[in-house]
């Protein structure tokens, strides 16, 4: 079996060293466009399995190309990258699991035409999206009525610095829509958006982390595929105490808008400035890295109250050199392509993680993610 | 009689109409740049003693100029123009008041100059400084040892708005360094310079006021006529509780800077596109205000502990249409100039209110104030 990786980041490294480790898988092939991040990544995967490929992602041909001949594919892209990777996948059919959660409903949009093509698109499958989802979706469907979902999940460094006790990953750019876009969530079974920042609490994870606080972000595929299902739900972004009342401070003030202001004379974006005065400010320390996570849904069951809610506290790996972020985001869709190839998943569509690891493989799904060290744990 | 003042603003403009109130002042020269703002005054003024004058007060010759043959002069002037404007004074031999309080050591420093030339130039004769400083000294000179002095001031909106719950009165850059510059004030009979918003507390003041916060500001003068006299002094800023977490983030994080940074291949100064910002947000509302000024002095008086103190919440005057800042800024320098065409004042050189204002003139000073409507009042 050959198992195409595309992307071979701070993620997409863990999973080519992973799907190598398997016995049924005889090839990896990991794509990225630098030859430096191909070259670290066959340096860290250590495997005579993986194959390097040096290719233009960003061109539909080629992701197509890459693709073609392959079992499945794993893509490990920058979120702009991820609908064309659906999209070639479907053309070079190839089964693909994405880590990506952004633009839900133009990929589902495409279910029929990847059924048509005979492969399982998985999207969003990673920690958040992903596991998140996963245990969501299980806890409505223990109960007989769902009230109310809430999802926390946060990338925290082990050791935060001052003044915003957060490291970017990779860079702030990206993870700006949290403090400049609107949050999908649902209230009395109907999507609706919060404003950015809104809904700021505290919340306490257990040792190393502590106080934190948590905010409205979006909550992507489950908005959808828990509609019907569930009369509120929203997910959280947890940071360290302190950063997003700052972070806050600025949004409110104008600074993070992308509006031209006029200033002595020259057109200034106030959100790029914050980013060239941030940036810096949320580097350096090291790669030790925490991903926390918790999903509580409340609701009745048998016709009493009942809640059903897991946790997990994940820490830097540093026998196998995996981040966290690298690990619990890699790792679920490893094992959706372990099981897509051992005919555990007859499905074929675009379909979410939320779908296809809940009943009967729920609990094989939090073995599997145990066995390779990302541990979930039911909560009171 | 006759009295030249300099800069028709909002202070200005009240100060000539109270000017103009006085039976032993036959001639008021309102002196400003703009023929507006001159209009302006002389309408407010309302009184045929009022001359109006267009001139470029920027020119330190036009300053010596407007002053020759006039036998006193109040400079209502922005901080660039004081010192100037003293030099000026002294070159006119005509008696100056000075509203403006920084740039101490410079003006001190002509101390000599002006005695040879049979003047008084009071400095810093606003409310703060100004009568702030003088009920401090007076706190000093009633104990026996002075330990700690403690000044608050600010102006208020009467009805403060979000986000930042303060209205610039001149133009946001004008209060700017108290954001961003270190504020001086004594330690063991010390100078020390204290970080810019430091030393955040809540203080409180009456109806219609109620919660605030101060941060530490430039104690100015007293810093330095109360060095030996004193053990500890400092100066602290009043605004609406909110104001200063708000903008001790923008600080903390760079925003306020005045160091170029890189956007995009231009440099932005941080600070402009923070004026450019913040400036629409803390403008607006009515132009009523309020002024709150707070002095506590403790230490030791007959071996036991003492403390002075004395506290004044001034409001809009709606009958006069003076607004609280101009009030209490330009009454102190028009009794000032009125206690010293009558001979009351026969010191001559620079001198300070609360080298002045204090002993047997204290509570003269406070009953002149009161008499035309500031009210300070001794407090527990």
């Amino acid at each position: 079996m050959k198992v195409t990786v595309l992307g071979t980041g701070m993620i997409g490294k863990v999973i080519v060293k992973e799907l190598a480790l398997l016995p049924g898988i005889t090839r990896v092939v990991a794509v990225d466009g630098q030859q430096a991040a191909v070259d670290a990544c066959l340096a860290f995967a250590g495997s005579a399995k993986v194959q390097g490929r040096v290719a233009d992602l960003g061109d539909p041909d080629v992701l197509v190309d890459v693709m073609t001949g392959s079992d499945a594919a794993i893509a490990a892209l920058p979120h702009a990258l991820s609908l064309s990777a659906v999209e070639a996948a479907i053309q070079a059919k190839c089964h693909l699991v994405d880590l990506v959660g952004s633009r839900y409903p133009e990929k589902v949009a495409l279910h029929e035409r990847a059924r048509a093509a005979g492969i399982l698109v998985v999207v969003g499958c990673g920690v958040a999206p992903g596991i998140l989802n996963v245990l969501t979706a299980r806890g409505v469907e223990l109960l007989d009525e769902a009230e109310d979902a809430v999802m926390y999940c946060g990338g925290l460094p082990r050791h935060p610095q001052p003044p915003l006790w957060y490291q970017v990953v990779f860079r702030l750019e990206s993870v700006m829509g949290l403090y400049t876009r609107p949050a999908l969530a649902l209230e009395q079974h109907a999507l609706v958006q919060r404003p950015p920042l809104s809904g700021l609490e505290s919340c306490t994870f257990p040792e190393p982390v502590g106080e934190c606080e948590a905010v409205y972000s979006d909550a992507h595929s489950v908005a959808y595929t828990l509609r019907g299902k569930v009369r509120r739900l929203s997910e959280k972004t947890v940071r360290y105490k302190g950063h997003f009342a700052k972070m806050g401070v600025l949004a409110e003030l104008g600074f993070l808008s992308d509006e031209p202001v006029s200033v002595d004379g020259s057109e200034v974006r106030p959100r790029r400035l914050a980013l060239a005065l941030l940036e810096p400010q949320l580097q350096g320390g090291p790669e030790q890295d925490i991903t926390v996570l918790r999903a509580i849904v409340t609701g009745k069951k048998g016709g009493n109250p009942a809640r059903f809610a897991w946790e997990m506290v994940d820490v830097y790996d540093g026998e196998r050199r995996y981040t966290s972020m690298g690990k619990t985001t890699g790792v679920p869709a490893v094992i959706a392509v372990e099981w897509l190839l051992l005919g555990r998943l007859p499905e074929r569509g675009v379909l979410t993680p939320e779908e296809l690891f809940v009943g009967e493989r729920f609990e094989l799904f939090l073995a599997a993610l145990r066995g390779r060290g990302v541990v979930v744990t039911a909560s009171a």
